[in-house]
């Protein structure tokens, strides 16, 4: 059925087999990624076929993913559709020099781009015969993963750091799965989890280590692509924490290309906070491995990840295959972006979701290159995931008794009294 | 270009031209409802033409809608995509003796069914040249058209009453409208609003008043009726506050059955809290009219409406014209519904969104005649609009500190200790 036909390690290059299945080359222990047999789709897929009409996204891209049993679909499926892209219309005057697109995957179930990837991961689960599923995640990806456990009707195992904002506790707790809070640093609870994963066996659906993830949030691409009629855009911006997501969007534009969907590659541009971006360290240094820097804290905090040394190395490939960048973003420039995209394009989003508007209006402030073409900016999850971010809700109601003097004052002063 | 050819008033019966634009009958005062060439359009239309990859809900359905410049809803749109209808497949074993459809309108940018109708709304808005426009909400409402003014270039004036839900101050705020929030029971800030429209001369963008919401909301049958291959489904469970997604859901019916897109009509069956039913009352008793009621308080504050007097009557027209009926829950079945949504079929509901549900997991508890056949139940808005609604969230994380053992220990006991 499905087009997949391996794994290959993504540190000794062997091919690995897809069953048994495994989380780790069993040569050298290096991650895994899926390949496809691209000749076969070459000759089979066409475009024309792919439109946006046809179910969910996993139904749309059946093709493109390594899915055995497509009668599980339904058991996992929220009702995923492809998510907009909208022209930014009213941005500041130094961006008029592009064509800004938004592609808001906040606009997903439960309010951000891991909804792409974890209906995938979960019917993989269900294909497996496993009966609980774990990760851990600062929010977006546990809330995720325990909406789509709750569905399929498997057991969703949460760790978390100490720190999880407000929305992301709610979305993940509201679907009961069991979930675990460690009192240390993200890097400790990361530790524990890989500990209980090894004793109790659930299904490992972190973004690393279970390759199916990387398969589901692929398809940003492909809806880039489909979105502006089959072209890629000239540049693709996206928030790099882990790094998962620029290496899907990487795959699936070259999978493209590949099969002949579409002709060019964009410039993959990889977004960090400033103040935690050893990606963005390693690029300006022409390095070729990416070193773990000291644990930082950003508003963007999805995506401040001080060691993403196996995703962070895929991440600069990406980016210099592609002749894009890798740029780090202020946290002032990342509010900002969050108070344009609300008061000025209509859209609320957590920070980690602005990180790539940032720096795309970095970009174009500064007259690079990037000025010109047709830009896409990955717009990440949702403001109701994060409602008490600092900074971005500035402004209260104004408080009045039920009396019409005083709302006449409110008004007249605010509307410039007529 | 549009096939809308006038206004028809809802008490008078009176025909009024659509120019100038008006709020209400010059004859009587009475509310407007927009009426088409429904001729014309049957012999125009047909539903191969109306599929989901054509743009917007706006760009899908505007054959179907009053709007004379199409090209003004590139300056509204947030890429609003047809919401997901999935099947309902983990309920309460009494509830499989229907195929149950969930028709999830959380599912949009700002996360609540208000969606549906605020593009159109703010799009006549610049049809007709205005600056502001305003409405008076619990915080669904004015989140969205907060948003959408935001995306146009508008300025919006919102007033709400003393308590709106956390996710619904945020994501109305997060906006920046001029918001003026009354100290006082809802319906004063009604009536302050009012004086304010009057003098100020926002555009008033209600649903009771505006005709344009209805017209908007109607959208929500076109995509069931589509859903389900162009046949309406035995019976559509919807909340009632006050009312007009029920008017507006059984006028899109109604239109589809005219134009010959389906041939039978759902029942419609209106659900409320049964601490708040004035709806409800009116239909148990067999009363033409609905008589205001002392407000009261639910966990469901959007549809918790004390006098919901004309739309109300309308409802009760719809309810019976089309078999239904109106039936009132208690607040430990919405909660119930709430937690069933989450934990059983992965969706995430703000109370007022389970409603619906609740309502059909009654009838059909009760073996009623709406055992069997297709049912749809409404799902309005996301749970992160409210995430402190009373006894929702029951449970928190477990809290270790970075130690195996303790992780362990958790793990054992929820894992049944393998």
């Amino acid at each position: 059925m499905s087009y997949a036909i391996g794994l290959r390690c993504l540190s000794c290059r062997k091919a690995v087999s897809l069953s048994p299945f495994r989380y780790f080359c069993p040569h050298c222990g290096g991650f895994l990624d899926v390949e496809y047999d691209y000749e076969a789709m070459r000759r089979s897929l066409k475009p024309s076929a792919f439109d946006s009409s046809k179910g969910s996204i996993l139904e749309q891209w059946l093709e493109f993913l390594p899915i055995e049993s497509p009668g599980l679909i339904a058991r996992v499926t929220l009702g995923e559709s492809p998510t907009p892209m909208v022209r930014a219309t009213r941005l500041p005057p130094s961006a008029d020099t592009a064509q800004v697109w938004l592609k808001n995957d906040s606009h997903f179930p439960t309010c951000s781009l891991k909804d792409r990837s974890m209906p995938l991961t979960v019917l993989k689960a269900l294909e497996l015969g496993r009966n609980a599923v774990g990760i851990v995640s600062s929010g977006n990806a546990s809330g995720s993963l325990a909406a789509y456990a709750a569905r399929a009707g498997l057991r969703a195992v949460v760790f978390m750091g100490s720190k999880v904002a407000s929305g992301k506790l709610y979305k993940t707790m509201v679907y009961r799965p069991l979930a675990i809070q460690v009192q240390a640093p993200y890097s400790e609870a990361e530790t524990l989890f890989q500990r209980a994963r090894d004793e109790f066996g659930f299904f490992d659906c972190n973004g690393l280590v279970n390759p199916y993830r990387i398969e589901g949030k692929k398809t940003f691409a492909y809806e880039v692509a489909r979105d502006l009629h089959w072209r890629a855009p000239d540049a693709v911006f996206m928030p790099a924490g882990y790094g998962n997501g620029v290496v899907a969007a990487w795959k699936g534009f070259k999978e493209l290309q590949r099969l002949g969907f579409i002709e060019n590659l964009p410039a993959i541009i990889a977004v960090q906070p400033a103040v935690c971006a050893p990606i963005v360290h390693a690029y300006d240094r022409g390095l070729a491995t990416v070193e773990a820097i000291a644990p930082a804290d950003s508003i963007a905090e999805a995506v401040c990840v001080n060691d993403p040394v196996i995703g962070g190395q895929r991440v600069l490939e990406a980016v210099r295959e592609s002749g894009g960048r890798a740029i780090g973003v202020g946290e002032g420039e990342i509010a900002q972006a969050v108070r344009i995209l609300a008061e000025r394009e209509g859209l609320a989003v957590e920070p980690t979701g602005a990180v790539a508007l940032a720096g795309l209006l970095r970009l174009l402030e500064e007259g690079s290159r990037w000025s010109g073409g047709i830009q896409v900016a990955s717009i990440t999850g949702h403001g109701l995931n994060d409602p008490d971010a600092g900074g971005v809700l500035v402004r209260h109601p104004i408080l009045v008794e039920a009396d019409y003097g005083a709302v006449q004052r409110a008004l007249r002063v605010a509307l410039g009294g007529r």
